[in-house]
């Protein structure tokens, strides 16, 4: 049972209305009468509930973290981050999964519209089409900040990587090896980093007179099976691809299996480059190069911008995009 | 601004008091009456603060969980296993990381004493010496449940695995693969389950009339230059081991990158079984032989019994062990 107000009262014979104001250093009671309860709260380890006076300062102490999945290394990375920043403030971190399903993602966004949380930060499922209960948080004074997967079409702040950039790296890396041939292996069509990625992969194959249509975009999924036959099919293929670039971990992990299978030499056979936040990428057979996302430093940020607006005023966010580069390792899948 | 009562009754005309018995059905509001504020409640969407409401039930509909990190495979498969129940019953789930610092953690668990969280599901830090901030959450009756890392002295319900017999299991198989001088990586002198991994590992030894003193136990920390240092000094030594047993998986990662460091040949030189939960062991070089722990299924069964607690009038858990098996899945860093 919780230490209530009403024992303080009790114990020391004061009225409970005294005890409040006093723990609420109000100027109705006397300076004597507050030391006493002070000492005797902090005596018996007092501790007000904290959505009772959170209700009181429309404050929950809570901040929401939603994300498409746990597993994957970036997003882990991206909690820590958060996590630090929220723990150094004061601040609460739930953390929600969609699993890519957008109605799992209305769902947890609805019961942040009356006071669960105090600002949400989101990476969205690939698969959101309308963006209503998201806008809706923003009539409901709750801020929002996007980290990673964004929708542009909010007024808010968003925390990003270099995304095309980097997809015109990743493919002039492998033009630069000697790939003739190069595939781009998307996750689901209409994730914004994808086709950002998508963008600089193509704008880096025109630059170098490559034929768009020779070299293949497989769209992924979220289904391991499906993904394995279609990265098999391409990999088995008359004219195959030379060289791959990867634009999410899990397809990457996915082409190595298939390579395996299929007794295809990375990189003899075929080169490959992944986006990925993989700690052991170098430990992988053969290393993996990679394009490295800050995600530790995103998951600061975007934590860091909504905490800020948080302690002010006026919660609102300015829409800007915050950009932090990733880095382009060279390992032995591309040698 | 949140849509409130208040709101609601200005648009319907009628009194706060009035609306608020309404929403909570009370006899004394006429049918009719009811049926109005209902309507318009759904028409724009109203939804009251959650908090408010649970001060009234007592219950904030939040459970905490508490882990040393969150870039470890197996915590992240334990949070997915949490997230699929609590999702699934209606609960938020809070993360909160520890790093190893048992004043962290006492801090966190603190915040639960007063109606923060429902029910609190820990992995406890390495460093924890007494477990007052704990056994206080009983007194305050906040239910907890332990898995992985437990505290045994405290009176509820721990989901484990089977480390004792895993550790034996481990050293068995590269005895069996000839191997004559086995180092054991732990981490940290004081944590339950490397305590248990050691002593199976121990076990083993002694059956197979292995001098004990022969073969080193290293005492590993979260300084990784630190654990390279250790690791490359018994591996450069002249009698060095020729069998390593990885109590956690980040020393064997760092073992992994020694090995390549001084050009020390897994399988050939030295052989490795590591406890890890990596989805691409295989895709190591070498792949590694692990035994991989149910992560996803003892974070499930956390929750579950966490929750299951919940739901009842009285919260209290009661103490038992429930044990879900490790597998042993051998590749080629012991062939």
């Amino acid at each position: 049972m919780n230490i209530t107000i009403k024992k303080i009262a009790e114990d020391l014979q004061l009225a409970v209305s005294t005890v409040s104001k006093a723990l609420r250093d109000s100027h109705e009671i006397s300076a004597a009468t507050k030391a006493r309860v002070f000492a005797y709260a902090a005596e018996i380890d007092y501790m007000p509930n904290p959505y009772a006076s959170s209700l009181k300062r429309g404050r929950s102490g809570n901040i929401a973290v939603v994300l498409p999945e746990v597993a994957d290394s970036f997003f882990s990375a991206a909690i820590n981050g958060i996590e630090e920043v929220a723990q150094a403030q004061g601040y609460h971190v739930m953390v929600y999964l969609t699993h890519e399903n957008v109605k799992t993602e209305q769902a947890i966004v609805r019961d942040f519209w009356n006071g669960r949380v105090d600002g949400v930060l989101i990476s969205i499922t690939s698969d959101a089409k309308d963006y209503n209960h998201l806008s809706e948080l923003a009539t409901r004074n709750v801020p929002l900040v996007f980290f990673d997967r964004i929708c542009e079409d909010l007024n808010t702040t968003s925390v990003v990587t270099n995304d095309q950039e980097c997809g015109y790296n990743a493919a002039r890396h492998l033009i630069h090896r000697g790939c003739k041939k190069i595939a781009f292996l998307a996750l689901f069509d209409d994730l914004s980093i994808v086709r950002k990625r998508l963008n600089g992969f193509q704008q880096a194959l025109r630059e170098y007179n490559f034929d768009l249509q020779q070299n293949p975009i497989l769209y992924l999924t979220n289904d391991e099976r499906f993904n394995k036959e279609q990265i098999r099919n391409i990999l088995e293929s008359k004219d195959r691809p030379d060289g791959i670039v990867g634009s999410v971990e899990k397809v990457v992990m996915q082409t190595y299996d298939v390579c395996r299978e299929i007794r295809l030499s990375i990189p003899n056979d075929i080169r490959i480059i992944g986006f990925s936040h993989l700690q052991i990428a170098h430990l992988l057979n053969p290393s993996l190069t990679t394009i490295t996302q800050p995600a530790f430093e995103m998951g600061k940020m975007a934590a860091s911008i909504l905490i800020k607006s948080l302690t002010k005023k006026s919660s609102m966010i300015r829409k800007e995009q915050i950009m932090i580069p990733s880095v382009l390792i060279e390992r032995d899948s591309t040698k």
